[in-house]
């Protein structure tokens, strides 16, 4: 089977869209590389690009993405409402299929080295690919932003994994990693009391001593007069979907609660689906390989 | 997205393997078709072939196949277990990503006009391609066998609905159609009396007042020591697994038995078990193009 492996680069670009045209266009040239997806926004002057392919398409579409965006983005005069450190400023690699965390890393570690070498660009590797624990978050690699860069390169705990430690004049830093896909999941309570939404999303959440790979908010939908439980899942193996449902179903029992419904914001591996009904269902010794169109695939 | 239809033709042969590679190689041999499965019986005389493509590749590909099963297969001479009416004796169209039963009703009636152009074969269509209530069951179109051919003919009620009214004099007939992919699903109770799972197998099945699309009985898994309600899902988008599950369940309660599991035997559908979680998780306005692999196939 074909892996898929899908990657998502930002970059520092959301208001002159030739040159995003221009970024895109660089890694849909690459055979194999699908454009999924690109969202461009002008306050946060950034844009947002998911891409498909495999270990071998997607570098090569990515090295040309950074020669466009360092070639045509300059910090020193980006202005923008979202953070940022580089032009392309983290590019984040996601097993889909056939692929797993390991390989993304694998690649992290390859797209950082090669693009270090050729831009002369400082590479930080974040999430499953950081080097150090205090690296994990992207939040922390990026804190200070492109203005504090000098300074923060200086620092022996934040010495790029690849190339100089000096940032780019005018490109910045690149932080580059591996994450498992995220899905954005929602549980809607039986109550128009939020402070119930609240307390579950405590009690699940990691912060709140809750599930590791569970962030949640407890948020009203005013329409429906219902209170929602807002989740994001961002390891679905470690932390499964049916698990966080019959979490927050007995803890909405506490109160006298039930859950009324729930919805998945966007897109879902079909695996965590899977798995859920597997739970459900009760299912012995099955395997993802049963699948009918992983069966079809298998045979491209 | 492209269409992905699955046809599963059986042909009375299963012992002269040349003859089987020979029809396997003719299905090949056509541009976006792929051979899944190859089972061939002794004892029965008889293959059976999984392949899927399209609604232009698999017409092409099923053609070739009566030409190399007409050729080299003579009913007159073929002796096996398993009842047969035609050289090329069943082929049934299968939707199963982007396409629908209509398709492959529509396929189906497309091949048997080919088939009977080109092969002065009587054709008869069947299950969701039938034209007739009393022609939907395969069993009932093959009652008499490639022996009782030309009598059953000359009954107005078993007028073909392709070809003439006279059988091929060595290759029978053809018995072409539409159908779901089957589900097989056994669900094993916490008893070993096996009186309780034959009990709910007839409370379940459609022959004995229960759902549509579920056939069953009840089994002893005697190294296990647990009986089993053993489940045929014919039509798993109507009378879905999470249904029957849960039937199985509260008809096992009622003599104090729990279930212990459930197994899925052989292939399955990804959308059966999306629809299990969709029930499970009580997802809202869940949306097949929510889940990833379909938008990256959307995009090939």
């Amino acid at each position: 089977m074909p892996r898929v492996i899908e990657s998502v680069p930002n970059i520092s670009e959301g208001r002159r869209l030739e040159v995003v045209q221009a970024a895109v266009d660089a890694l849909a040239s690459v055979p194999g590389v699908r454009v999924l997806d690109v969202q461009s926004d002008r306050d946060h002057n950034r844009s947002v690009i998911s891409l498909a392919g495999d270990e071998k398409s997607l570098p090569d579409a990515l090295l040309n993405l950074f020669d466009v965006a360092l070639t045509r983005i300059d910090l020193r005069s980006h202005q923008g409402e979202h953070p940022r450190a580089g032009a392309v400023d983290v590019v984040p690699f996601i097993p889909i299929e056939g692929a797993t965390t390991a390989d993304c890393v694998a690649l992290a570690r390859q797209l950082g080295q090669a693009v270090a070498e050729r831009f002369h660009l400082p590479v930080f590797l974040y999430e499953d690919a950081a080097t150090a624990p205090h690296r994990r978050s992207l939040e922390d690699v990026r804190r200070g932003q492109f203005e504090g860069l000098a300074e923060k390169l200086r620092d022996p705990q934040w010495k790029p994994d690849f190339g100089p430690a000096v940032p780019h004049p005018s490109g910045g830093v690149a932080i580059i990693g591996a994450r498992m896909p995220l899905i954005a999941y929602n549980i809607n309570l039986g109550t128009a009391d939020l402070e119930v939404a609240k307390r579950i999303a405590r009690a699940i959440r990691h912060s709140g001593g809750g599930f590791r790979y569970v962030k949640a908010m407890g948020v009203m939908l005013e329409e429906r007069k219902l209170a929602q439980v807002s989740i994001n899942m961002t390891d679905y193996k470690k932390t499964p979907l049916h698990r966080v449902f019959e979490a927050v179903r007995s803890e909405a029992e506490r109160y006298g609660v039930s859950v009324v419904g729930s919805e998945i914001v966007g897109l879902v591996p079909a695996q965590a689906l899977i798995d859920a009904a597997d739970h459900f269902l009760r299912l012995e010794n099955f395997n993802p390989s049963q699948v009918l169109e992983r069966k079809l695939r298998e045979s491209d």
